[in-house]
């Protein structure tokens, strides 16, 4: 077991070898922004989706609102990048949404964004690793490898359990591992954009409408709507996950951190912005219909790089799943230092707070695998029906952590205010209290724009809750409810592991305790017969109870009991011999209510058991003995007052006379 | 658990309960003539499923040759009953071919038989179950139940779980509860054959040929030559299974127990040939071919019994499959009977040795019904796939048996030798020794016919080791083969496992050892903080210690071994902290290597180890906690010279402060 584990993650590491890269702005865009930049690879794919339904319904123009609905998301898109701008400068230590809103909207909406979080990130793996599946599948569509279609699942569940022992072997989140995959899937993304746009200058063409066209699951056919306008908007919303992932991160940039990550940000959003707008006009452009077996960007990218150009669509598809995996691979480090959080502040289970051989949350990593693994299953591995589920929890905790944003400035308002009264009253700052705690100097420095701020995050907070809203209307029934319904079961869960951590705390706490005291207690031993590892058990009984100890034989054999009793007075002295008769053969229950009678005779006492057990050699010699003492153990567990001690007797497995050795 | 224990098998029985009631003749061939007389109900079909083969090759009149292959078996039986009649003389106190062959022969050819008895046992419950089975579904044919013809599997185990549960439940083999199906088949039977025969010559009728020729499986198409005729012989001879069971069961008869036993054979063997030989005759005069869909007697029972006799078809396959599964219950007393005599033998582990709540033995009943269903569902529930099995082991125990009682007689003509020597010399045959052994009186008269005694049960011997290597020869590539490897690997598993009771009590033997010495050690009580659990740990090994104890701190948080320390003095006095780094954050690693090296250092003591550990008040909150103590005893439970107490601190559900009473 242990080689093989060894095998699997490699050498251990010390504590001490735990190391922290710190990132330039270059490196820092590959790390952080893998996760939001690969959205671009399904989300006008998922708005188109929506559409098909009112296509396929008999409205021919449906598809041609993809590009305005693009528009309508990156506006969102701007807003949220604003918001999250503050954040960067509010909280430079990492301004995760658990910990905006625990600390200012309390531990339940803290909790609440903690939850979705998870959930998210469970998602963002199924997804991410979902579409990356979707990207190498439709490029083999045509070769003889198109076979590999049916079996997306498979392919999913290859690269999750790749990802996750990369990620227990300790594989760092570094600027070198990042920035190869990241920069080539921006820059050959791009060169598709424009190289497309001018291809379609040069040659108008459009993409023949495919006979397998595929339709948003769990909408019937109907006309264009606004409901379905709006169903198609949180669809493409989608393509907003992971842009608050520079802000979980600020610690790792480079001095000074806020401002360089600040700029990173300003960056990402640039480039998300420019590449979902350009594949959706794209799509436009050339009239792509969504089909089950080939992406969107697939089939245009299939038109505009043929003849000499062939090759590069071999590139686009390969960057986007190498893209998506990395985004995949993101969630493997956040999943488990949320968790690490939560456990630390006993909401989760200890378990999760302890870092494994490779300095990494083991547990975090398999825990995600398995959830991420199970969804992938139970959706088959299609990116368009986990979609409803995904963007529920990415827009609850930019809601909460915004929300939370509002109330930070606000407590600036006031620290202004005060600010301000002081320097009238003092000319200094020196000593401001607000709610009886000082205020130091940095916050009343940042407290001067609180209103402009209070805007700012005031407007992203309204923004990304209408959306929310509409998300969870349009999604519920394709969805949205299971997040809906999870996200409360998991803070209820939250909750009531940490009741069980402060009541065990209760519980343990030394206060009020005096010095150790002794105990008194009595000793019996529970014997079968007379053998050489009873003998053994009577001397450990006699050296550990400092005198007195009873052995206890149970008859349900007069013959026997009659040759034990001829057998006690030649080998056995001062030690108590009590027989108790057993009418229906049984051995345990007997020596329960004997052990019952003298803690009640003796409320103070504890009893000891101690028990003769022979180890056989080899696991099947088990089989050939009574379990009696394992039996008599499981019963006395969960009995206070009582000790168990087995005292082993090692067999052997040569017939060389006894084991003589073990008391000596 | 224990209340749906109590629910199947119901209240326990007292040891005193255990009652033996003495059999009448009647009531005798009640309760042991149902597993031989049952056999009537599939002997004859199993023979005709080996002519169908040559039948199906051509041979028009290939069935006609049931009738003296019949014959050939008869004769076998009549050898049988007469040599066993002497054995139940020889022994009057049961005469299982275990005893007799492990007696006369030898412990191994007594094991020999002994595997093939119980292989024989596990084989009448398939057989007789899934004849019985058959009985019903073929009772189905033709009526709107026919669709029970493909639930055969499910029936059969269904009927082995309901008469496991039965025996479980401690049902006595009573004359009471056989004494009706038992006449009711043996009165019907006859009765159908008297009727069938009168019939026949009446309006002599054919049963019409079926579609569905049923042929014995394994065979190709051939004529009929002496190799398929022997065949046909051996299927046939399953109809002695169960001859030798009023010879195990002597002692259950009234006095003068072995006459009657005697005169209870003599009654089976005439009814069991008259039954037999009816079926097969009935079988000739209809031309009854085998089906697949139902058995050959209800065949003929179908056209004897129409008209305003219609409902007596009804009687007889009723009664049919009654007497079938009172056949297989008679397993369930022998099979457990055997192994409760093999394990106190220290052949068979000592489980099969303890009679349960019922007073039965438990354990011998389960193995049974597990393994049975194991071949029904192997075979397909289908009886003659399992025939080619059956017989091996039956004729194997009885000429280990009847070899058995001829070197009984030899030695009886020793002693009689020596009687007539002394009866010369002394006039009294009063102190005869024979290899150094009385002779007792019984014995001695017994001794007087040796010569004829040796003639029947050498007849009987040779008679039926011919009949074993027929069988093995004819149906060795059908299965038989099973049971030639199966017996062997038996009896070297009953060696094996007497050997390692052997060295178990060599090792355990009390011989050479002087009385009870004083034992040194070492007390260690690994730690992972102070709290009242640990505290409690401390007094308790403190008070076993006699003195001194050594807490063991492993130090993988600099911080939290600071505050330890802090913390210590406070509370612990007398207790030496010893603290250990672990600079790969492995708990149990660095204690188990402490714990080696206090070994190493002082040879002669041991090192006890107590663990405080808490016991959570629901078993969820175990996921909660980390698990190293744990792992710390599976790590210690194999070393020699440790031993490990858990002292458990007991935790209460609601939030109600310390557990302080648990050592006050």
């Amino acid at each position: 077991m242990y080689s093989f584990k060894r095998l699997l993650v490699g050498k251990a590491k010390r504590t001490a070898q735990a190391l922290h890269e710190r990132l330039t702005k270059k490196t820092g865009l590959a790390v952080f922004a893998s996760d939001a930049l690969s959205s671009t690879a399904y989300a006008t794919e998922e708005i188109l989706l929506v559409l098909a339904v009112a296509f396929a319904a008999g409205t021919a123009n449906a598809f041609h609102y993809v590009v305005p609905i693009t528009f309508a998301i990156v506006i969102v898109l701007v807003i949220v990048a604003i918001s999250y701008r503050q954040t960067i400068f509010a909280y430079p230590s990492g301004g995760g949404a658990y910990i905006v809103a625990k600390d200012n909207l309390g531990t339940t909406p803290g909790l609440v964004a903690a939850a979705a979080l998870l959930v998210d990130y469970v998602l963002t793996v199924s997804v991410s690793i979902s579409a990356g599946v979707a990207a190498i599948t439709s490029a083999a569509q045509g070769t003889s490898w198109a076979w590999i279609n049916d079996h997306k699942v498979f392919l999913c569940l290859i690269l999750i359990a790749f990802i996750a022992l990369a990620n227990l072997r300790g594989v760092r989140e570094s600027g070198a591992l990042f920035a190869g995959p990241t920069y080539s899937f921006v820059i050959s993304f791009l060169f598709m954009v424009g190289y497309g746009i001018v291809h379609y200058l040069v040659h108008p063409t459009a993409v023949p409408a495919p006979e397998d066209l595929k339709l948003a699951e769990g909408y019937h056919l109907q006309p264009l709507t606004w409901f379905l306008l709006l169903g198609a908007f949180s669809n493409g919303c989608v393509a907003l996950t992971g842009t608050e992932a520079i802000s979980n991160g600020i610690p790792a940039f480079k001095q000074p951190e806020s401002k360089n990550a600040a700029t990173t940000l300003a960056w990402m959003a640039a480039l998300l912005a420019t590449m979902f707008i350009g594949t959706s006009v794209m799509a436009y452009l050339y009239g792509v219909h969504p089909r089950e077996s080939e992406t969107v960007i697939s089939q245009f990218a299939r038109i505009i790089f043929t003849g000499p150009m062939g090759w590069f669509y071999y590139i686009v598809q390969a960057t986007t799943a190498l893209i998506l995996v990395l985004a995949a691979n993101t969630s493997f480090a956040d999943f488990p230092r949320l968790a690490s959080l939560l456990a630390r502040d006993r909401f989760l289970p200890r378990q999760f707070a302890t870092r494994g051989d490779k300095l990494v949350f083991s547990n975090g990593i398999i825990i995600l695998a398995m959830f991420a693994a199970v969804l992938v299953i139970a959706f088959g591995g299609d990116t368009s029906r986990l979609i409803p589920l995904y963007a529920v929890g990415v827009f609850l905790s930019f809601t909460l952590s915004q929300t939370g944003m509002v109330l930070h400035w606000l407590r600036a308002g006031r620290i202004k205010k005060q600010a301000d009264i002081a320097t009238r009253e003092n000319g200094s700052t020196a000593n401001i209290m607000v709610t009886g705690q000082l205020v130091p100097p940095a916050q009343i420095k940042e407290a001067r724009h609180w209103k402009k701020s209070i805007a700012i995050n005031g407007l992203g907070a309204v923004a990304t809750s209408i959306v929310l809203v509409v998300l969870v209307i349009t999604k519920f029934l394709h969805g949205a409810w299971i997040v809906v319904v999870l996200i409360p079961l998991l803070v209820a869960l939250f909750r009531k592991i940490h009741r069980h951590y402060l009541d065990i705390a209760a519980q343990l706490t030394t206060e009020g305790l005096q010095k150790l005291r002794p105990v008194q207690h009595e000793v019996i031993v529970p014997i079968s017969g007379i053998h050489r590892g009873v003998l053994q058990a009577f001397e450990y009984a006699k050296t550990i109870a400092n005198g007195h100890i009873t052995a206890l034989y149970i008859n349900v054999d007069e013959e026997a009991t009659q040759k034990l009793r001829a057998k006690w007075t030649g080998f056995v002295e001062g030690v108590e011999l009590v027989v108790i008769a057993s009418p229906y053969r049984s051995l345990v229950a007997p020596m329960i209510r004997y052990i019952d009678r003298r803690l009640q005779l003796h409320p103070h006492q504890l009893v000891t058991v101690v028990l003769p057990e022979f180890v056989p050699a080899k696991w099947w010699h088990h089989l050939l003995h009574n379990q009696t003492s394992l039996m008599l153990k499981g019963a006395l567990l969960f009995k206070p007052n009582v000790i168990v001690i087995s005292v082993p007797y090692h067999l052997k497995t040569e017939k060389n006379g006894a084991n003589g050795k073990h008391l000596n």
